[in-house]
């Protein structure tokens, strides 16, 4: 496959990210600077963990184009946010638009650095979810990744197994990464329209407490 | 020493765990992908860390059998847990099991690679804790290991540092393994039972705000 | 460069960090082992994401030296925090010093490893940055990288700059750092003095809400 391709999909996937990051940065009060820095966390998040785990040199680090997105993304809610507030739904879109592309590029990865299959399934979730959850973990709130009232990881799973299976299928280009994508990033955004739900962790026996400690 | 009983060893603290982070996401509420998640976080995130600070691919990546015990984990959790919430301590009780497995895999497999004494019992100690940190740090809440009402980290310097004496006396095999991992579980249980303390990080001096920022 | 130099600096901004740590531990009434592990984390943890995302193993599990710094802060923090406490921004000065070395450090060691100036520079404010807030993410607090009523990464960013520039020019040496550490500290703490802000992620047209989700 065309590394061009590649590349800009990992640059879209970290742009769509980062203004997630951006925006969550802007409810939360934080300035233009820990707004470009939540940004780049949860643009770049993903792909340096998934670099680490494969032990390369993170991307992010090698290829200075990579800050292009987290500085684009901070600079277009700093100047848009009064327009995107009225949508209060925008941030989990990007964001799901940032699961869609990285469960497939941190597979891809993974499979063209020699990883088993179920490692690359794993890593493409991994790298999916990863920047979502830093992103949430670093601005101190309950992680988008954990909340029971829809689907986020489902999407990431499947995404991830259907483009490894398409590889060793030998069916893997440009056109059916993006079918791919968008199958995971529909998916995820209907789960949101909707509130898609999958059984509790508990079974159905247990009532949670929502403070538990 | 035989490397089928190091990788049993490992594969069963990987087990409490994640059997500790699906009891977690049980009490949260989140759903059973969560739960999977954060019993995997919980389960792999101690032995990943180790492996990418010694610098080669984390086994979880490398060795699909384990994803085995954080799926056996989700699964236990979500057909039986209405029996465990009766005893509120078993999420304490698997996740010591865990810190007494992870102390000692850490710090061996920090050995084998060839670091210095010290840096192996540094690093049995990040691996016993690192699980259960990250479990109790995306899950939002404030972590177990520095909960200052028992003792946490002490059973783990303890095994780690015992570990790696008996490695360089040549006393170590698979014998002497189990028997530290018990002294770990016990002094972490009795410490749970009795409410152990040691000295607070200010002396005796200050009085601390639980609220401080 | 004399490495000595390198590594006295290295040190120091490991043991501030540290003392950052453990002061924090002393506020939240963690116990003294907590307080030797949140100082820990603090002063080594940006060393150590640097050198994973360099790729090399570890210092602080290399060089059993760097393990002083945060046993020399548990221990003065256990026995000198009755005094400290009468200054309520001690822990933010201290913290200041560590930005202030690691912030270059982290570039220097970058650019030692052969990155180009751009990732020097953004490692070095990964590495100034890193210690801090890995320590108000485990303690389960909101970061003082996003506090927005002042400056904390603006220095950090100049730093690292500066010292990239200066390197490239071959101006590079113990003199020159010192100058550069003096700028960012000085910059650092006259923010927390006199409360120098820095516009809104959002611009001028949004009300933050602080509990935002």
């Amino acid at each position: 496959m065309d590394v061009t391709w590649s590349l800009v999909l990992d640059l879209l996937g970290t742009f769509f990210f980062a203004i997630s990051g951006c925006l969550l940065a802007a409810r939360r009060g934080f300035d233009i600077v820990g707004s470009l820095l939540l940004g780049s966390l949860t643009g770049l998040g993903g792909g340096v963990l998934r670099d680490l785990i494969i032990g390369v040199t993170p991307t992010a680090f090698v290829q200075p184009v990579y800050l292009i997105p987290p500085l684009a993304a901070a600079l277009l809610v700093y100047f848009l946010v009064h327009h995107v507030q009225r949508f209060p739904r925008t941030l989990l879109v990007f964001d799901a638009g940032g699961l869609a592309l990285f469960c497939i590029t941190g597979a891809v990865t993974a499979l063209n650095a020699g990883l088993n299959p179920v490692a690359a399934a794993v890593l493409g979730v991994t790298t999916g979810v990863g920047g979502g959850l830093l992103r949430d973990v670093v601005a101190n709130r309950d992680p988008q990744l954990f909340n029971p009232r829809d689907i986020y990881a489902v999407p990431a799973m499947l995404g991830a197994t259907l483009i490894t299976a398409l590889w060793y299928l030998g069916l893997f280009n440009v056109v059916s990464e993006l079918c791919v994508a968008a199958v995971v990033f529909t998916l995820r955004v209907l789960s949101l329209h909707y509130g898609w739900r999958i059984p509790h962790a508990a079974g159905s026996w247990h009532t949670p407490r929502p403070d538990g400690q």
